[in-house]
């Protein structure tokens, strides 16, 4: 039988896989205990994934030969096909926003700490090509964002607010079980942790007492990813 | 038959009520068609709603003389009596972290930009009573804010970016129709209007279209407000 294949994003060190999208396919695998084998491609590998006619991962190769693209398309085709333990939930009207704030505010305000990090841990072609192509999208070198790194801390603190207060209101973003906003807001903290090489905000905080509930997920998803 | 009253926050000017808290519940009752009279009530002035033994607005009195406070409340006990119209969706799993970013980020990011002028719109006792429980609240002064406006436009205008790419993708914040999301969006966006005398955002901004389909349900309950 054919393997389920998730091609993940990867920095120099092979064990550096910590893209926000793919953790986003990683968790939802993991949720519904549907094995993969993960494949690396690297910032600039391209011709990897030239099969899928786009550039980006995650791509999710199914056993019957079925490739997704689009961290969220993906989510919606294995809830779709595998309608075990959802993660969506008919009726959520507020998820747009949810998922918009996530892409939009609490991606961006994590980006800001991350970059020069990130950068950090590439080699190759990777190091210039992840500088050239940030830089031009945020419209600030990565010096500046260093430069500034306790400010854009104070920043990601404040953007972290509504989370904080919800999570001191409920169990789950999503409510009183897991669902899709965990998935998403798990993958961005995890993408900070796997960079930082440090939880992203201190034990003390609600957000970390929501990331320890969440851990069995994670470390399920992580297992589950390392097979290569 | 006794009449449905709302007890509404007023500056100096009787036409000048604007609490963003205030205003969502005389969209919930414009929403529903449930006609009410208006009580004003200035900043100061806790006797009027002594009765309720709580300090703050909103404040609705049914024409049953039940009495229930706080905005969501009184949302959530509309629904549950008068389902017509409803705003809240069964299943909207996400709706507590947009309530979250409506209450932490948004109606912070503005009040950072109108508290300057809303002091400007008070008058006697009101003035330094706001004065000073919102420099103490806030931990900065009206005069440190007044002077950073443009900063504080800036983080504002960030703020809303996840807003202005949802609306950007879809008619309304929750979803394809009107629900409680637009509901508290709309309350912050009218809130500044007030204050603002001005749009919140340019023509041009996608925020600025919504605004505009929403135009018949805000003239709607502002004319029934104007009733006192």
């Amino acid at each position: 039988m054919t393997e389920r294949l998730l091609y993940d994003l990867v920095a120099s060190d092979p064990r550096d896989r910590f893209s926000p999208f793919c953790f986003r396919v990683k968790l939802a695998l993991a949720h519904k205990d549907l094995p993969f084998r993960s494949r690396l491609v690297s910032f600039t590998d391209k011709q990897t994934i030239a099969f899928t006619e786009q550039k980006l991962v995650p791509v999710l190769v199914e056993p019957d030969g079925t490739v997704i693209c689009d961290s969220i398309k993906i989510l919606e085709y294995l809830e779709r096909c595998y309608p075990q333990a959802p993660l969506l939930t008919p009726g959520d009207v507020s998820f747009g926003f949810l998922r918009a704030w996530a892409d939009r505010s609490l991606l961006a305000a994590i980006f800001k700490v991350l970059a020069p990090k990130i950068h950090a841990l590439l080699d190759g072609a990777d190091k210039p090509y992840f500088q050239s192509t940030r830089e031009q999208r945020m419209g600030i070198t990565l010096e500046a964002l260093a430069k500034d790194e306790s400010k854009y801390r104070r920043i990601l603190n404040t953007t972290l607010e509504p989370l904080r207060a919800l999570l001191q209101a409920q169990s789950c973003v999503s409510g009183a079980k897991v669902g899709a906003g965990d998935m998403l807001i798990l993958a961005c903290v995890l993408w900070a942790e796997g960079v930082l090489r440090a939880p992203l905000v201190p034990a003390d905080d609600p957000i970390s007492a929501w990331r320890e509930r969440m851990a069995p997920w994670v470390n399920k998803a992580q297992t589950m990813a390392a097979v290569v």
